[in-house]
């Protein structure tokens, strides 16, 4: 009796897209207005979802105040009202980050999320906005 | 050329959340509001994802007809403007039933939609609120 | 410089439709499956609309902290995840209460959100389902 | 680090569904409304997966502008604003072609975007109302 | 305590914007796309607002089962999978009917409804696609 | 005859929320975690409004290209994938701008719009996140 618990958060960041090895002309050619000095904004979109048996007794796959608090504490509280390109290290250029498109931002949530204690995290879809939208399953999709 | 098709019903019902072996403490701390003895409801959403190969002449992996029927009888007429604990036998606690919980249901909602004759039934979503969802593929999803 | 500021929320609770002094039987024609005698239940979308000048040092019609806090201690803590008929005073028969119709629900509501301090109540909508909305602005809305 | 972008096109089109072979009464009973021989329309929505690796400099699974740019030219550039029946070869009665249900317009889409040259087309989503959609993954998931 | 109701119906047609009286050319100029001779189609998503006193004793402004009969027989029996230009006689050239833009349509549907005996009708809220709508309040609305 | 037409747009763009005669702790105060010093960002959701008669021979109230061209060139093409704190005139606090609240974004694209010559524009409202909205008619508004 497996089956999926798929849940949505939002939060709101901003962010620019842009190589440091590259010059401004180049960015702006790869990444278009993206690639603004001054960077813009989003409100993401953010599903989990989770997998496993359905517990006999309580009918439930986990929790949702447990993955609630899980995911309050490993991405909304980060990734919340936050300037991407300077406050998450993962992307910050003075780190060797790497840029904050939404397939890197789905991916560092996803590494976040996996610890999950109470149920196997599947994949996890990022909207950036109502009209495109990433998902990742993990490593193992690769292997088949 | 195989297809999927999903279609989306919706129904109200009501439901409490709580196991007949608990007291209304442990029930209160495992299921939270939900465990409001007087009960609460939703609207549900249902998506209903069947598959097959495209008839060469109709066009068609289903006829819409033949599943809204198919729907509408054995899942609609049955769950709709109802309150689960009390009108489901597959929820009694009297009768032993299980806690509604939306995983319980979604697996009870696959279970009388499999029989299903023109297409085989893929799997079943189930929305509780427009914020989570469990989706339920059958026992076949667990073997490989 | 006068705006209109409109926040979204949402709670789920269950309600019967019947009028104490109607027959089962006339209850049911009037309001359908509505007055099956065990419930049914919704998630309730609420959309409030304050309106008032722009602070000219601040940029806000109103903070949306405040309106927040008095809108989830006034409608949410009052009406999320409660049986209407029984846990609501002014929708409890043996109180002579009315019938809980989204139109008297949304009434209701209007009632107790009409004293927020920090800008003028326009109007509450409250949907039932995603196909149908109610929409209150008040009295004065009779005067024209 | 296989991640999969999806993309939402929209575009209006007309059709009307009946085989050539059949009777006026016939195609009413299979097709229902749908057979009307006037033709009617819808506001198709058009869901594009494509996935592959993210691209360690760039970021990217795949430019969104060159997503874009192949979408609009071999797509929404032939599929808008168009009477199927007529407008489009595949779907000619008089060229020996299929009748337009969604289920064949689907398969049709996947057919001109698979050769997107620069990630790997997973598969089309193509919803012709709200309530129904229709997903096209290729051949190789008869396969497995 | 007067109060608006509003119902979600949708409808599927399809269309040609031409006037009889200009060339295929000056019709391609105004209406671009949607001067296709071929005509193209549309979900129509259709909001009907009714306006009333709450009845003290069902409390109810209307009866949904009143307004869905009413409507369906009005205007989802008449517009629903049709040709508009062809098999509305409003719409129809040859009987010096009017453009069928969604400005027409929603002024039609407007007349269709007006007579609904329960409620006083407000408006009627036409969409054509997800981005542009139309929203109608009958004659009263012009003279302040 | 007259009819409104509303017409939906979107832009991404980042801000912050913060007075430059607070202190930081009392942006913080009065802002909260919108008053983050880098900034962020939201994807702004825009509904335009216009009205007026419907031309006898056209059908339309005006005409979308017209509409569309218009708001391109004063909203979309100004405030998309833009800092608003800093490529803004009107919201730099150096040129002693605005806090740029989504209150006085909504006034300031009200104020852009108005001059649209092909229909009157009747209002603006400004969605910030899919909770909250902003609604702006002019200032004759204010004179009921």
């Amino acid at each position: 009796m497996k089956i999926e618990l798929t849940r949505r958060y939002s939060f709101a960041a901003s962010h620019r897209l842009a190589h440091p090895r590259f010059t401004e002309e180049e960015n702006r050619r790869l990444y278009g207005k993206c690639a603004n000095p001054y960077g813009h904004g989003h409100n993401y979109v953010l599903e989990v979802t989770v997998a496993g048996p359905v517990d006999a007794t309580t009918g439930m796959v986990a929790n949702l105040a447990d993955l609630d608090g899980f995911v309050q504490r490993e991405v909304l509280d980060v990734f919340d009202h936050v300037y991407l390109n300077e406050q998450i290290e993962a992307f910050r250029p003075e780190s060797g980050g790497q840029v904050p498109t939404t397939e890197n931002l789905c991916i560092e949530i996803f590494r976040r999320l996996q610890p999950f204690p109470f149920a196997r995290l599947c994949r996890v879809r990022l909207e950036e906005t109502g009209r495109n939208s990433f998902e990742y399953a993990g490593q193992a999709s690769r292997r088949p």
